[in-house]
């Protein structure tokens, strides 16, 4: 038996998640079905993180176990054969036995793009949330800097959210225009339900001069989520990548597509 | 009666190109059926130049007339609430009644995009071309150069190509790589049906090491379509935009999304 782990691309757009217990099109029951061909046995596998609907996957990352004798490159591309093409492996490789997608993961980053211009661009469609007014990115990130360090985020968690607790430990939380775009990028230890959006949703009230910067520590300290911004569109986020120590050897996270 | 240029962008993946004569669906009659909406009268549009079925538009360029009284933001807005997502204004602007969005534009870019990596990327589907062998983007560079100036574009050129001549004009034809991405900037006066497709086919066999640099000043010397490369899939293509005398005074190129 040996343990693998996979850097894993996906168009949120066409998903239910990454998860569901219903029978609606999730990325893990697909992407189990392709690499359970390749095995020639069933395959479980294990995330670093799990996305919502129509959140992106620039590299998610998994492993799994298997006595199958496979190369790394048999594995990628039986994989991406029996894939759909809004879902890829971008590299497998074998792991240490004591690897674990999700408990080897010292952080997540994500990335929130915003396409901010007052007529929408149709090759960013389901690609970049869309914000027609013009967002001040400098207020935004501002704002940003009081979410920094181990906090208590219950301001920014979903009411569905399963977390035993609202703490986690936010290393940074950039935001930057470059051109049209806005963007923010986040690192955390973790995250909780519908945390990044509802960050996103809320920093954009600042960008849009509704509330000033220093507003944002007060929703945080508030710990009601009724008094946070609104829930950011799916479609502007993508979960980047997990953190593991450097000591498991895997890949880099790469480069996000967008903004150029 | 007042004349209007406006910006197009478009995912070419869901029409038929600019123009059928058959029902299937095409940007231009798309385009047409909105803005007649938000004149109130029929409108016809006049395009900088014909996109095949699959190719993008980033900056596609195109005058109608129209005696209704209409604010820009009124036809850009309204535009885009009457057209579907994969197809968007950017801008619209009045323009003096002797421009002319085919006859008035003095050059053409396109850009064509590779993503050269062994591993296909979801989040690139139906944005990039998608090679996995290694290509040399140098060699490719070199090659290209024999195609400037003013030449006979008769090996580049499609069989059903209808235009009275195979002379072109080429400005420049610029190969360069970043990161996992190979791509192609060319500008002439204007292309012949399937030309840059068929340039970029031709040049990814130098690139691939088939043949050397040298083949493709011969292969244009030959005027042989049968003796070119093949014709790069669509969905690699990006009709950056058309050029402008500046008396017109219209927006500039926009910055393409890939690569980043």
């Amino acid at each position: 038996m040996s343990r693998w782990a996979a850097g894993v691309e996906y168009v949120g757009t066409g998903f239910r998640g990454w998860q569901t217990h219903t029978t609606l099109r999730c990325v893990q029951s697909t992407l189990e079905a392709a690499l359970s061909k390749v095995a020639d046995h069933p395959v479980a596998i294990t995330a670093a993180g799990r996305t919502d609907a129509g959140v992106h996957g620039l590299q998610q990352v998994v492993h799994f176990d298997s006595q199958a004798r496979r190369s790394e490159y048999a594995w990628l591309l039986g994989a991406n054969t029996n894939l759909p093409e809004d879902l890829s492996l971008r590299w497998v490789q074998p792991v240490r036995e004591d690897f674990h997608a999700r408990f080897s993961a010292r952080a997540r980053h994500y990335r929130y793009v915003i396409h901010n211009h007052r007529a929408r661009a149709a090759l960013l469609r389901h690609r970049t949330a869309w914000w027609p007014q013009r967002l001040d990115a400098g207020a935004m990130h501002e704002g940003a800097q009081a979410l920094l360090g181990e906090q208590d985020f219950s301001a920014f968690r979903d009411s569905e959210c399963q977390s035993p607790t609202a703490m986690r430990f936010m290393r940074h939380v950039n935001v930057f225009r470059r051109g049209d775009f806005v963007v923010m990028d986040v690192c955390a230890n973790a995250f909780l339900h519908h945390m990044v959006r509802n960050i996103a949703g809320t920093l954009a009230e600042v960008g849009l001069g509704k509330r000033p910067p220093a507003w944002v520590a007060e929703v945080l300290a508030g710990r009601d989520r009724t008094r946070a911004g609104m829930t950011g569109p799916a479609e502007g986020l993508y979960f980047v990548g997990p953190e593991y120590p450097a000591e498991f050897a895997l890949p880099e996270r790469p480069e996000p597509y967008f903004p150029a």
